[in-house]
């Protein structure tokens, strides 16, 4: 066979084992949060017809979702002329790759509604595939992680999942963070009280870009969506920030005193800081009455998590819906999800130095045989100081040169070296060495044993 | 938007909580293994260019591999006039999914060997999926446990993965199995011997399927072959099983005594038994000089595990092989490796009812606030007794009737409610309540801690 010089397709990545281990620190930490609040697992296929998915993340989703061709001969029972590639997609490919894990939950919940204890408290964490254009931080293939409790209006779940974030922050080591929050019943609200109700959506979509274009650019484009410019100015002081939650919500509270759904927003609101309160006195949770959030399908709560210190995005959003599986037939079923993007986090971790060089599972101890009579010794003490949860490895080769051997431990950053020849056997005393400070003791395996373990 | 009743893709599966815990539980066991005997987890992405995948699965593979359709307009500078399917393929689809964890693992290494330090191994978990004809344990997307040692040829490595073998079974509580064990070279000293050099491959295919049409099944197939009766009688005397692996391969190295490279296999071969023998002196595996595997890349040692009492094909299997990576330029790396199939595990688990009801990660008390007065109480103890490790979750409604409450918890399988209202917080005392025995208690926090952390 010709050898050929192989690639990787675009916005796809390879983790060695480096990055793995961070990744799969950051996965155990999240997903031992959703365990331990009574959230459960599941998996939904990579691969769903492309009926589920079509239509349900706008146009440029439909753009953007990567379809399989339909296997055996897909030209059988279609006729191409004059047909354009849009037009011949869902007649040659009638599947396509998972977009999101949000779409599928609903599909999930639809299709096993009668199986399901509500209220749900699902978990899932699974890749997802966007054929976006490749740049900085934005791949064709990542994770999310989210959690969703789906069947219930109360607003204890907001506070889960809020307390949930704290404790995955806590648990990742990023401990200056801050969390967001808003009510799509506040911006209702706010649209109402400025004289511009039913723009929720525009007006959302502009105040959304604050961060990047600034509150000149926001009034700008308002005003080209055609707002009145008396509406801009109520909307500008309404939303002038204040120095604490507090002073926030009654501020709030006095300029949407006429709006009914604008003051239902804040009372909800209240509740998760009183609820979230109970337990973490100290949270990192701000109101933030122009956090927009961008998609659509949110009807209350609204929130995301910035680490502070560093120029990177937020690396988790979420919120409440009140109708996702409608989509599917399955209507009146209100749930609130949060997202964690490993993709993010894994980025924001890197540059503050925050990954435990010590827990990222690697060999403790590597066992050198300098030659056959060492191999029965070499593999007993590998078998004991695994048993005593000491991970170690033997080097796969006897009586190779020492050197090699520490250069391999040294790559692999394992600290420390056990090494086994024939003066060892008789002696029945182990050689181990220190790679990082280069101290080398004679030990007994039980001694040694009482040190490692 | 029109409602719609959704399904999934044929072949396809979702996992519910019940079947996601049971996989966990399982991908955690196997996962442990890997990482004590210092195995690195690496991923590779889901896509693979279509190139890289061609030509290494055969011609089935081939057709059976998931192909991605280009993104934007793959009609764009492609001609189909005249094409057939076969021909249009490579040219509207350049991407396709991956079909094994073998094959990206060997462009991996290819890719990546100056950076990799050998010997390397390395653990992959991962779906693949295949556009097999679904049937009964079949599927389309399936995950992958591989383990391999790639850079080495020594026999620690064989001798290392059927330890590993040993210790997944015990992890899991498969305590009734056996692990088969053969060597590719003792197949072409058997070949050699019998007058038939060369014609491993066929005779390898025949005995491969002694189990499914038996010992003539197998003598009719050899002599449709071309191989003369004379041979195929002495083929069955060689493959004569003896009552222990001593006797075997003492009688297959009489057998083989004018074959260098049979008596080569069969010296590997005992040199694992021995070293195995260090550590497991019990251990399962058995010389089968019949075990052939149908995967053609094996060069060495191969091997497969099935579980005892239960009517269901091998469990895991694998084998050495010497030149995956020269299919992408990187010739002369020897490997060996093992897969474990977590769909068979599963149901051999299922079978024989090894699945540890009470570790697989359910929610050990739910807490119900009967009235708004107690939830500050419930919220403080869910969260002290998640801190003492007591997966706990309150009910998301306050105020539910209690029945329906106690419905959740049961459907759940959640063993312990802690019930909360007036009286509770007012006394200070906590209900719980046993809900397999209906037994109830009153207890102080710290009482509670104590009885169940």
């Amino acid at each position: 066979m010709a050898t050929e010089k192989p690639s990787i397709p675009r916005g796809t990545r390879d983790f060695g084992p480096e990055k793995m281990n961070k990744r799969l620190f950051i996965l155990d930490v999240i997903r031992q949060v959703f365990r331990n609040h009574g959230f459960q697992p599941i998996e939904t296929p990579s691969i769903e017809q492309l009926s589920v998915l079509s239509g349900k993340y706008g146009e440029e989703g439909d753009q953007l979702m990567f379809k399989i061709l339909n296997s055996g001969n897909f030209l059988d029972k279609v006729s191409i002329d004059g047909k354009d590639y849009k037009t011949l997609t869902p007649e040659i490919a009638e599947k396509a790759l998972r977009y999101d894990l949000t779409v599928p939950f609903a599909r999930y919940v639809a299709m096993n509604r009668h199986e399901i204890v509500f209220p749900f408290k699902r978990y899932q964490m699974q890749p997802v595939w966007r054929a976006d254009r490749p740049q900085k931080g934005r791949y064709r293939e990542f994770y999310q992680c989210d959690a969703d409790v789906v069947g219930t209006n109360s607003l204890l779940s907001e506070m889960e999942l809020m307390e949930m974030a704290h404790e995955v922050m806590q648990g990742l080591g990023v401990l200056n963070f801050t969390i967001k929050i808003n009510n799509r019943k506040i911006l209702s609200g706010i649209a109402e009280t400025i004289g511009e109700k039913g723009k929720e959506a525009l007006i959302c979509t502009a105040i959304d870009k604050l961060d990047k274009i600034g509150k000149e650019g926001v009034e700008k484009e308002l005003l080209e969506k055609g707002l009145a410019s008396n509406s801009i100015s109520k909307l500008s002081e309404i939303l002038q920030s204040k120095s604490s939650n507090l002073l926030n919500i009654s501020h709030l509270r006095e300029c949407l005193m006429y709006s009914d759904v604008g003051l239902e927003g804040l009372s909800e609101l209240e509740k998760v800081f009183q609820y979230l309160e109970i337990n973490i006195p100290n949270h990192r949770l701000v109101f933030d009455p122009s956090l927009a959030r961008g998609l659509s399908y949110y009807t209350g709560a609204i929130f995301e998590i910035k680490a502070e210190g560093v120029q990177i995005g937020s690396i988790s959003g979420g919120g409440r819906y009140d109708n996702l599986t409608g989509l599917f037939g399955l209507p009146n079923v209100s749930g609130v999800g949060i997202s964690f993007g490993i993709d993010r986090i894994f980025d924001v971790m890197e540059e503050l130095s925050l990954f435990p060089e010590n827990e990222l599972f690697t060999t403790k101890v590597l066992l050198l045989a300098m030659d056959d009579s060492a191999i029965n010794l070499v593999l007993n003490t590998a078998q004991k100081l695994r048993e005593a949860g000491v991970q170690s490895e033997v080097y796969p080769e006897i009586g190779v040169k020492m050197k090699k051997q520490l250069s391999y431990a040294d790559a692999r950053k394992i600290p420390y070296a056990l090494i086994v020849g024939s003066e060892e056997v008789e002696s029945k005393l182990l050689t181990i060495k220190n790679l990082n400070t280069g101290e080398q003791q004679k030990l007994s395996l039980n001694d040694l044993l009482l040190q490692f373990a």
